[in-house]
């Protein structure tokens, strides 16, 4: 492992996925979360970095830093976990680290399913959950399909409208084949945030359709979609009807904020304020593990669709880059880099 | 109510949607249903007229009537019912109408999701169920969160491939709110198929991103779109991702075809070999019932975004459209029309 952090220029680096998992953790149990949960947190950022999704990796840390320090995250938080209805629990994270938060209600809602073949998590008051696919994935690796679903910031505009008023809402799915689970992970937007603060840093245009200005009028100025303008959905007027209606879903179910009132996942300011939904359906539960073999084959007779190689399937391209990094590493801001480890030697606050 | 049959120009005429109710369940009980059943599944083809998708209206009696003749749909079937776990009914619908199990079947979901919180149907062996918004609507209006699924004839290309290997897939939500339901209904298809025909049939181009031809590549030619090419999913990538886990997702937990393997909706051939899942959530039973004013709040402040105008939430286009409709009266094909008579009577073999 070398850095480059004593150079001024910004450079990227390659780190071992296990030194990152272990500065991160570090860096987290360096201010105040036991590292059991540091663990899960850490893992959850290194997820972001393997699946070549940046924007959820290593770059959150300082945020979610600040906010332990501010007590808007409390690393070691209890979750509190009730169910209402014999299918369904609700989680107040009590501010807790997303990720844990999670995790401890993926395992009720699994149990649960296996009993009542479907189950759902409504959880509250818990921080950035982060990627949506290592929590899909890993419950289709139980033998469950699952949905997955999360509100975010409003940075997306209504079709036809001003200003952002509904979230990036991703949407979460995992079903499980006889080899790897099919794994969906995308946001209704149509780009990132963090791509677009990226463009109007180094000046380049955006590409049509990524956002609209303060007038609400389509714009390849990176500048004048930040200044008061918004992302667009992918896909036009059906994205943006999709990510409302996920909002609608999500906000009610778990009884969190809609639009312009989520907030607490970029910010250091306030408390976290969004939902995320879980619903998991035992396959075994339903006697539909048969239909495994079907489903593995026509994933295959999609891929061999391809024209000039396979074509994608849900999950095969985080796969590709994943192995790819868990083997040569992970690329990573030398700043970003060298602020992790003064993290984990407990000497930001110098 | 006039008609213009008589004429040979294929014109448009305007009927009530009470004649038009009318007319489809004659047809239907003249070849063979009940009354109660052929009244469910007239009200369903004139929803798709008062809503604007014409495509999923009277359009669709003479296939429905062919599969009845055929025995691929037994209009008066009782379908199977059965709870296999305490939130997951399976249906059999015994291939009877797609609108007369579905039905069946969420009644019994909104009356379990009222115990439970939370529950499922997964339906198998049932006729095309047509618009997806009659239903969520229904159980929104019920006080339940509803997302239902169903999947369709392969007619989508996956992203980089050759070939129709997906369905259409729509997807349907609803949330109820102090007013009028939030209701998505949307397919995961850049446009229809009817639209892709229709477009052939009087040789106008296609838009750019609609379709591909036979070796994958984007076209607007609406004949090589329909020789051997296919409909592009909406949204590029991402749409194609959400509509093939929608595949997986339904094919698995409704135990039914996959891809090129799902027929009998379109056609008068084969039985219908699509699932159908429902999931609908009790807010009264969860406690939610509370979170309505500020979801309605919310939708009213995304609506308020609008630039020229009052933006759509998910519903209110089709909402506008059904009340337009409702009071004067829906625009129909007259030979279209001639022949729903004709079936009316009892002629057709004539």
């Amino acid at each position: 492992m070398k850095t480059s952090a004593e150079e001024n220029a910004s450079t990227t680096i390659v780190v071992p996925s296990g030194d990152l998992r272990k500065v991160i953790s570090d860096a987290l149990t360096a201010n105040g979360a036991l590292r059991a949960n540091a663990d899960v947190q850490a893992a959850n950022l290194v997820e972001g970095e393997l699946r070549g999704h940046a924007s959820h990796g290593i770059r959150r840390l300082a945020v979610l830093i600040e906010r332990m320090r501010r007590g808007l995250i409390v690393p070691d938080a209890e979750p509190r976990l009730e169910w209402i209805a014999p299918g369904v629990m609700r989680v107040d994270g009590n501010r807790g680290f997303g990720p844990v938060v999670a995790y401890r209600a993926i395992n009720e809602v699994v149990s649960r399913a296996d009993e009542t073949g479907i189950a759902m998590a409504a959880i509250s008051n818990s921080s950035h959950i982060g990627m949506l696919a290592p929590y899909v994935e890993s419950i289709a690796r139980r033998g469950q399909a699952a949905v997955l679903l999360t509100t975010s910031e409003a940075l997306v505009h209504a079709w036809g409208g001003i200003g952002a008023s509904v979230g990036t809402n991703p949407i979460g799915i995992g079903v499980p084949t006889m080899r790897e689970p099919l794994v969906l992970d995308m946001s209704t937007a149509s780009v990132s945030m963090g791509k677009i603060l990226d463009y109007a840093a180094t000046g380049r245009a955006l590409q049509p359709g990524w956002a609209v200005d303060a007038l609400g009028r389509p714009t390849i100025d990176a500048a004048a979609a930040i200044e008061g303008g918004a992302i667009s959905p992918f896909g036009g007027p059906k994205g943006y009807a999709l990510g409302i209606a996920l909002e609608a879903l999500v906000g009610t179910l778990t009884a969190t904020a809609f639009g312009t009132a989520v907030v607490g996942t970029l910010d250091s300011e306030f408390p976290a304020t969004k939902g995320d939904l879980l619903i998991s359906v035992s396959l075994e539960r339903l006697g539909l593990t048969g239909m495994l073999p079907a489903l593995t084959d026509y994933l295959d007779q999609v891929r061999d669709s391809g024209v000039t190689g396979p074509a994608d399937v849900p999950g095969d391209r985080a796969r590709r880059a994943r192995e790819g990094r868990a083997t040569d590493g992970v690329p990573i801001d030398d700043e970003v880099w060298a602020l992790a480890l003064k993290y984990a030697e407990g000497l930001s606050h110098d």
